[in-house]
């Protein structure tokens, strides 16, 4: 017997296993943005069952959430790196969901819990995997593979940058995979070779010792007010930021990117019926969506000001708090943009307005000509039987650059059990269950292969 | 023992009574935003009150919550009424309450709870003096007085105009007393001879089915930002509001207008001290703010959109509220101004934006040369020793409107317990016990006179 069927048979004879395994992990609430002894627990759940798959574990403490990692060693030297992580958003709004959010629930073919399909179900899509090639190897696997699962992705990684550093030698590797992969509505698997960076920030103003009567509003400042000006000059009407030096760093897609993402398909039609939309930001046509990607934006995440229960309420609020996230293209900093929303801030007459770091990851890219992405693409139309897509940047963000620079700027590509429709970090979350055997069994191709790919 | 003698007398001897029943009607939640069971309580507890001081009780069904109406009849064919209303705010910070909203606590001198000043402290005030007045003429009283008694002023009376239509004949009188006078800085007693009108209203969009995210903010449209755009078209940074034809009915004070709002005090440094301000809005100049209150606001009371917890959340908000307050002046009219918001977010392409009209009230105004005026004022300064200070007009709304046209304009006036810093509306509200005495004695006064004045 071939050793795809091999790894295949293991999969779809153990998928009831697996699936079992993603439900105990999701019924563990772990949402990094609230902490807790939940973050301690869920971390405990991963240990168990890596050392379970037969990686060696450790948990290794950090300033924040504790990083479980787990090696097994192959046959040749070369190591292939699985990151992923096992924090999750915060499931509010809670009435918006069928089943609740810690209670996974398998219906209609799929799998349904808040870090279904972000990460905790791509966590265990790559055990999967691995348990399948050592299987059809009878028990070898061909390279070795490290697992890295951190527990703060959701609020930025803020440690992961020092962690790489100090562990490099246990994190040594030649490839990573990362999260983020999954299906085409063509059937079609996807790849994404980057991602781009984030700066969340809260912006928070005070005008007064305390809430007053509206009918004081011809003479008392109002927070409120005062932060709708505050957002008009971060951002014009037409998507444009407003803050100095803002694009400076901003590289455009090569030409490469431009020609893979001319190839990537149009999700209008879909976008329509997921999201009930009537048209995109400012009008945008598909083409405009795919190379808007490289652009950088300023996303409103909350506004908390005044009174916002029944009926109303004659009050002129105090104080006024605002979540913003920026999504940073190469090369764009954090830091950078921080020190320039600042000083946008004070030059404006914003000097009152108090502005926290709330998280920042750096955006990273891989070339697409690497023999790993090759890899990916070749035994994605293995499984699927059509040519993989590949984005040459996707819209969100991950700690790809903490891993990418310190240790020799590896390739990652990311397959995994993603569609169109996941319902991440909103309500409803799910993956759906064919699409999760898939991704194993490319995944377990991409171990297979990863020894015998020419760096 | 003269008339003003015995009625003081009364007062004094009879205060702590007075005090426990403001502290068992403000221990009855009556929060009309959020209406129930409570409404009725307190209705029921209002009611019990006026029979045991004497008054022929009704309580009267509307389409919102019960009025309560008392009678009284004295030696003259005059009628003097005295509105109130049992109805709050919502407490809401409940942190920032030293004491809890509706657990009525004495402290320091003063009283404090939810509705202790507006306007539970001054329904009992007027008790009091109906009292003092019967006291001092061996149980009879020189003029008719009616109490009304509403349970819905902080929802902006939606059944009052409709209410006193239907009952003419049972409200007809010759002069009111109204909420919102009390003491100023210096001593002096102060009184308003009329309020603005308000309109309160909520916008609403939704731009997509489900919160995003962030990841796709180039491509998927924002609800917040969205709000913020509807926000900055209605109102410049210059505090004018940019609906067109707004300012249409809007009249400018007139010259005796002008005189009163020149003698009255400065607040900028009492201002200061209880809200922390740096400047007044715009930096506008104490005379400036005095003459302001005869300008509409547009007040944002809340915003609603988007994630507010703890760290952050990357979702783009697929829904945003904003609830608004306008203050109008006479002679703008809340249902005009109603219509030509709907026109402005129309005409700036903003008509996916929901619009309801949450409570409104008209603009109303006493002429400053009444003879029940020239009374209170009178006996203003034989209590407090300093002559009234007269405001023109006072930058809340009341329903003083839906009164004064059914009943032939009556003039109205407003003597009361309240003083600077009593916080209505906002945490900690409460009344000083020696203003609450003060007012009682200057509001037997007026009743004891009213049958007196030339009409």
């Amino acid at each position: 017997m071939q050793t795809n069927t091999k790894i295949d048979q293991h999969l779809t004879q153990n998928l009831a296993q697996y699936l079992t395994e993603v439900s105990e992990l999701c019924a563990q609430p772990s949402v990094s943005a609230r902490g807790g002894e939940d973050m301690r627990k869920c971390a405990s759940l991963v240990a168990q069952l890596l050392t379970k798959h037969g990686l060696t574990v450790q948990v290794i403490e950090t300033a924040g959430n504790p990083v479980v990692v787990g090696t097994i060693k192959g046959q040749s030297s070369r190591t292939l790196m699985c990151y992923n992580h096992y924090d999750v958003q915060p499931p509010e709004p809670l009435e918006l969901w069928v089943t609740p959010p810690f209670q996974p629930t398998i219906r209609d073919g799929a799998l349904y819990a808040r870090g279904a399909r972000d990460d905790k179900g791509e966590l265990v899509a790559r055990l999967a995997a691995l348990d399948a090639v050592r299987a059809a190897h009878g028990g070898e696997l061909p390279c070795n593979i490290t697992f890295v699962v951190e527990g703060e992705e959701e609020i930025g990684s803020p440690t992961m940058v020092d962690f790489v550093q100090q562990h490099k030698e246990l994190l040594r590797c030649d490839g990573a995979i990362w999260e983020e992969g999954g299906i085409e509505p063509s059937g079609a698997p996807y790849c994404s070779l980057g991602c781009r960076g984030i700066l969340a920030v809260e912006l928070s103003v005070k005008t007064m010792n305390t809430d007053a009567h509206s009918g004081r509003a011809h003479f008392l400042p109002s927070a409120a007010w005062r932060m709708v000006r505050v957002l008009e000059s971060l951002k014009d009407a037409h998507e444009h930021i407003l803050i100095d030096g803002f694009y400076e760093h901003a590289k455009p897609p090569s030409a490469l990117d431009l020609h893979y993402l001319s190839l990537l398909p149009n999700n209008e039609a879909l976008d329509q019926q997921i999201y009930g939309l009537k048209q995109y930001v400012m009008g945008r046509t598909s083409q405009q969506v795919k190379e808007a990607v490289f652009q950088p934006t300023c996303n409103i995440e909350g506004i908390d000001t005044g009174y916002r229960g029944s009926g109303f309420k004659t009050v002129i609020p105090a104080k006024a708090v605002v979540k913003i996230d920026f999504r940073l293209v190469p090369d764009q900093d954090p830091d950078d943009v921080f020190a320039k929303l600042r000083a946008h801030l004070d030059r404006n007459g914003f000097d009152d307005v108090a502005l926290t770091n709330l998280g920042a990851m750096s955006p990273a890219k891989t070339a697409a000509d690497d023999p790993l992405v090759q890899l990916t693409m070749r035994t994605g139309e293995d499984v699927y039987g059509i040519p993989a897509v590949i984005y040459p940047m996707v819209g969100g963000s991950s700690p790809i650059y903490a891993f990418r620079n310190p240790l020799g700027g590896i390739p990652v590509i990311s397959p995994g059990i993603g569609y169109w429709d996941n319902r991440a970090h909103a309500p409803n979350e799910h993956f759906r269950i064919h699409d999760f055997l898939a991704a194993t069994r490319h995944l377990a191709r991409v171990m297979d292969g990863f020894a015998g790919i020419v760096k």
